[in-house]
């Protein structure tokens, strides 16, 4: 047997995650291994639930990132906040409304379904009644930045709702942490989880938890264990919490750590809303670029997630082939569809590090030469000049 | 807020794991991340299939890293193969078969256990008696290498057993894989779990595992959905199946995967029956020289595992003093005792890359320093001469 290293090539990342990942968090990767009970390496620690504090605007002490991906995240939202016999309102209008339901019932708990077209946001008049007809639920869970579709819910909104039937709340945020406004403890957000590999652009394999106080006070008066040993957190904070034991619990992911660390060191140095207004401004660039080529969004234009743009496919171009050459002969992803748009849209991400003019440009030209190549129904040769026009007229509007 | 970019020290990591990472497994790990959908992806993951297939010794198709630490892996065996009601016999002797009991009643499932001391191995006589006793059991689990004391178990003679009474067998070889002859077919084990940061010297955030036949028909089998939706191994299969579909379940921790391949593909240059032999030779160098110094093993001489030496620490040596020393003077990292035995050992690793004989003669070099400046009544002077002269005695009888 002689299996060769793995030499990967050198894509342009542009669909829903994992985003490109910026040499200085590939670096950081690749320094040396430390010990996870190592005093230095609880010093990173310590500067990475700051650090996630601050991306999720929260004061929140259990703050922290679970050594697993996004979808552990979720669950490990789940399992610590309901037990067997528990009701949970899931809002679903996409992809991961309904994983969310499979993770309601694997609990043990029931869930009741809020349910909105795929692309549409979550409606709070739905969710209004559901909680009218539901007294006893103890959990509202909706996502915020739904990456199956592009739409951006109003987590606010839907909060203050669900605090006002005493439900608690658990928001997804894998598509949203640093890449649209986000703020944990202005809106009230009981329990959140993100991803790293969207807008952080860390590669994918941690995903960012925080828990407030009513939360944690939920998870405390638990009657059961909590049905995952390794998601468990009662346990878990015995390793990341602040009393300076670090009990060993299970080995920390060290050098995925170090990437994360690095590329929340990135967005600080940036600053928050600045990043924000990055991924507004370059939304708007795409945005004219691909309108300018007669290629149309699916979400309408208030609800739209800057940094993940789903766009029906054009007439002609024929989704597996276009995605396959630009892959091939651009080094370019861009998404397929999901689920119910599975075949009619694509979904182009602006997410964290790939979020620049020169992607844009690079992908807006990619698509109208092979989409042109095959006879697709688009206006050829316009798009990129569209694209940087608008970024310069937003930029001299802000 | 101004935090630095995270700049580790370089240690020398002679604990239980992590274990040293080489610099071929850390610049792997720092390779342009790619798509999870990527084809280029995909193949990498194929021959990770393969490179896995070769290291637990097994043809099963059911082999794959699942993406978390060993602790999931763990819980990977145990939420897939139990359902509420069923009864389990785990056997105990050291901290990873109380975490194995607690995995088993978080399933709704009855665990029996088969108690052993801490430092010896399990007792194949027990285990037949709670077999015997209990003819109902469905499942029997065991540490293979238990890392919280350095035995190893006569995991072949407990298959054996178990199927005599027709149990599924769980094994835990988080500290076997890589380290000591392990042969996942002929021993016909049914499920096993490992580590990455031990033996195979990768980084830690990923446990590989493999399930064969009986186990997987086990799970077709099941009449409940497992608990876990991001553990279960019908949905992570369709990912990582071999039906060429790669279904959407979770993002995979690239960058990690980069790192095992990497790792994996360094133990099949090396070849397994060599690094079995390195593991070997290098412990009775290192043991050697600690018994020249005056220090004793824990585990009786014909049961311990090469590559996780667990020692009394000597009179007049202050446990935690030492490892501190040892760690802010000298870089090296050596581990605490676990559990029962938490103050009375510590816990010396070989494992993978860490197992050379220069870190035996540092380790040896520095431990007797340190002790002699404390006062611990040793021998000084003789461990490196005598580590050196047994690695070359043993080389030539071999």
């Amino acid at each position: 047997m002689t299996t060769k290293s793995f030499i990967p090539p050198q894509r342009i990342l542009m669909g829903p995650g994992p985003s490109d990942v910026s040499n200085r968090v590939l670096l950081a990767l690749a320094r040396p291994t430390i010990g996870h009970l190592d005093p230095a390496f609880v010093g990173m620690m310590d500067e990475m639930k700051g650090l996630l504090q601050y991306a999720f605007q929260t004061k929140n002490e259990l703050t922290m990132p679970v050594s697993a991906p996004g979808s552990a995240g979720m669950e490990t939202c789940f399992v610590n906040l309901l037990e067997p016999g528990d009701k949970a309102i899931v809002c679903q209008n996409g992809v991961f409304g309904g994983r969310m339901k499979e993770n309601v019932e694997r609990c043990g708990a029931t869930a009741v379904m809020v349910e909105d077209e795929w692309g549409k946001v979550v409606d709070p008049n739905k969710l209004e009644e559901a909680l009218k007809a539901n007294p006893d639920a103890k959990v509202v869970a909706f996502v915020h930045a739904e990456t199956s579709t592009g739409a951006q819910s109003d987590a606010k909104t839907l909060v203050e709702i669900a605090h006002k039937y005493d439900c608690l709340t658990i928001v997804d945020a894998v598509t949203s942490l640093g890449g649209t406004p986000l703020l944990v403890d202005e809106w009230g957000i009981d329990a959140i989880y993100s991803g790293t590999q969207k807008c952080l652009s860390a590669p994918p394999g941690l995903s960012p938890v925080s828990f407030g106080e009513r939360a944690a006070e939920a998870i405390k008066n638990r009657k059961t264990k909590v049905q995952s040993w390794f998601l468990d957190l009662s346990l878990v904070m015995a390793y990341w919490g602040g009393d300076g034991k670090r009990a060993y619990h299970h080995t920390a992911p060290i050098n995925n750590l170090y990437g994360l660390h690095e590329s929340l060191v990135m967005l600080e140095e940036e600053g928050l809303e600045n990043a924000w207004q990055r991924h507004a401004s370059h939304h708007q660039a795409l945005r004219a670029g691909l309108e300018a080529m007669g290629i149309n969004f699916v979400v309408a234009e208030a609800d739209r997630l800057p940094q993940l743009n789903a766009v029906t496919i054009p007439e002609g171009a024929d989704d597996a082939a276009v995605r396959s050459k630009l892959l091939g002969d651009y080094n370019l992803e861009i998404g397929a569809g999901l689920g119910a748009l599975a075949g009619k849209v694509w979904r182009i991400g602006l997410m964290g590090s790939a979020c620049n003019m020169k992607n844009i440009e690079f992908c807006l030209d990619s698509l109208d030469k092979v989409m042109t190549e095959m006879g697709a129904k688009i206006n050829s040769g316009v798009a990129v000049d569209a694209a940087k026009s608008a970024f310069e007229s937003y930029a001299k509007a802000s």
